[in-house]
């Protein structure tokens, strides 16, 4: 038998979806399992999106342009430019999602073989990239205690060495929610100049920043070569099965080098992006996006109140992005992630999150944390993390007498 | 500046679409292009394609399963079992379009600094997806004047090194055309069990094949553990900017790796399996197809006899796929390509056609050849062969003359 690559073993089993198959048992039990272990919102995609794809006039589904269909990259032009930010076409790549911004992002940053340090807990999906691409992740670890937020700069350079090529920075943060401050991304700017690195930073949970102010790297002085950006539509427009993203950079050699990476996959999906540029252009998507983030910061404080609740459960405010990394008074939450599914239920309810280490490259971290998100309307989100405290409880006193 | 990296910087631009500065220059000049240059059929996506998408009941474009939507697998092995091959859920993985499936394919055979064997002119786009992966591809050449027929074992066997994880092939092949017999299909998997390789094989253009029988590596004995095949809607259900495909292979730890490598990704993109899962099922889509392939019988000998009416033209008679490898009477078919978009034209009209170079690797091939791609319907690929024959002679006095 011929032997499988190294590198694709290396590819890791998402965390947030290998509980998948205990859920689907649960299921068949009859009990119905709220989904907190995965970032897909059910707020309706915009009408504007699903009108522009049912209307479409066109007989044949066929390539698009490398780049991108013209008028989402005007809509994208126009999005960035009411954030102040202006771009200009060929600083814009559309890619199949958020995700193909990422590949491209890294494989023009690093050759195999080279490194990227990236701050765990981090959104796993990076270590899979990575190691598809033969990159290595340098993991620089934040803290629980300090909300997550970055290390001090000499932690940071002490990472660094001559196989360090950048540093991916997720703001506002999945897994953890923190958004970093101003002070905090200038710092990383300057240390990117400083060595030369680029900057990769994924912001496509930009608008879901409920308190302070998120500072763009695109708005970084002096940055205009080190900055690769990348782009999603999924959260933005609730529109995760729409795989539209975007890779921006004003890094004329990294654009280049992008579309012709985007050239040999041909096409992002035709359909998929004459829904997007409808969506991102139409007048009231901005009023879409406010609304989508009131009811969202409504979550997030039923999600903390909930965390704070239970008894040794522990986690700072976090400002953004649709998730929480609580930390729970429980030995291993694998374990008892897996037990929710496996042995909890109360009315035939149950909880599904994502156990922590999965968020970490470091062996042993992350084992007394789970992420949430909170992707589910109040209601349900009460009585879910309702559920959770009682689970809490109940896998204690199980824990304690086994 | 930071540096680019390698890797990136060996990403080719497409040699199919990087004289499109040129076309669009000729557009607005007023001449008409026809489009030879590139496999973007004219033929209509089957009605329960767009029918499916259009009446979605949904209202959030949700991530989709990473394996692919449940319909959507269903659908190919329904798809596979009408072709007499059994595939079980777990042999196959959707993918963002066919490109997708060779990236995951190449990635599973091969580690950075390995090398993949195949044989030139070839598909460029797989020159790309080697590129951002580090892997090397080694060309052995198959020559115009044997219809690009495959090399006698030994040459094959000569290029293998511990390097070398797998061989590529594409059958029926893109850009030439052939269909390799079931004698040179076999005599591959030899090679392949002999010196424990994996054997790549992208059949997109399987129920195009006008003679003769294909051989699909999906029936080869002895063979599970070595082939991993990449699959596309693309061409079958003529739609191209649906980004869906598969990879299909019988290897559980390929499959294992290719479902990690989509769950970094996600989903392919949702609405389009929709439509795909539709289109596949439906019951007068075999009917599609064959008319579909009828079309492009039809086509095919028009290109042929185009060609040969040329006086210096030459290519064998290519069994399938919707491409001809074209020998021109030029002394380079780089500028030849290049003059017909800047300085050639009859009626306001010009054509397209894809420079041979951009298919090889070894410096020095391909510069009489060009890849013609018969997507016209055949009133316009009548008018677009004539005007080729012309432009052939018109250039050559121009050549004469300087």
């Amino acid at each position: 038998m011929p032997e499988l690559s190294s590198r694709s073993q290396r590819v890791p089993a998402s965390p947030i979806r290998k509980l998948v198959p205990h859920a689907v048992a649960a299921k068949h039990r009859g009990t119905h399992v709220y989904h907190l272990n995965i970032g897909q919102p059910d707020i309706a995609t915009p009408d504007a999106f699903l009108a522009a794809v049912r209307n479409w006039p066109g007989q044949v589904v066929a390539y698009d342009h490398s780049q991108g269909r013209e008028e989402l990259i005007r809509a994208f032009q126009s999005y960035y430019l009411r954030l102040g930010i202006e771009l200009s076409p060929p600083e814009i790549q559309v890619t199949t999602g958020g995700s193909e911004a990422l590949m491209f992002a890294m494989a023009c940053a690093a050759n195999p073989g080279e490194r990227l340090i990236v701050f765990e807990p981090f959104y796993t999906n990076y270590a899979g990239f990575a190691a598809q691409l033969g990159i290595e992740l340098v993991p620089i670890t934040s803290s629980p205690k300090t909300g997550y937020h970055l290390p001090a700069t000499e932690e940071i350079e002490a990472g660094l060495d001559a196989t360090v090529r950048g540093i991916l920075l997720c703001n506002p943060n999945n897994p953890t929610g923190t958004v970093y401050t101003v002070d905090e991304v200038d710092a990383l700017a300057s240390i990117c100049r400083k060595h030369d690195l680029y900057l990769l930073a994924d912001e496509v949970y930009r608008e879901f920043c409920y308190e302070g102010e998120l500072r763009s790297t695109l708005t970084l002085p002096d940055m205009e070569q080190h900055v690769i950006l990348t782009d999603s539509l999924s959260k933005r427009l609730s529109a995760c099965g729409a795989r539209v993203g975007a890779l921006v950079s004003r890094n004329e050699g990294v654009m280049q080098a992008a579309l012709h990476m985007a050239q040999a996959r041909l096409s992002s999906p035709s359909l998929e992006m004459i829904g997007a540029a409808a969506a991102l252009d139409a007048p009231d998507t901005p009023r879409f996006i406010d609304e989508t983030v009131s009811e969202y910061r409504r979550r997030r404080d039923i999600v903390l109140a909930g965390v704070r609740a239970i008894q040794g459960g522990f986690c700072e405010t976090p400002h953004g992005a649709f998730y929480v990394m609580a930390s729970l008074p429980v030995d291993d939450t694998e374990d008892f992630a897996r037990w929710l599914l496996t042995d909890f239920e109360r009315d035939h309810k149950t909880v599904m999150v994502a156990p922590g280490p999965g968020f970490y490259v470091t062996p042993g971290l992350g084992h007394r944390e789970v992420r949430i998100a909170y992707v589910l309307n109040t209601a349900d989100l009460e009585d879910a993390m309702n559920l959770l405290g009682e689970a809490v409880e109940a896998f204690r006193g199980v824990a304690a007498r086994t």
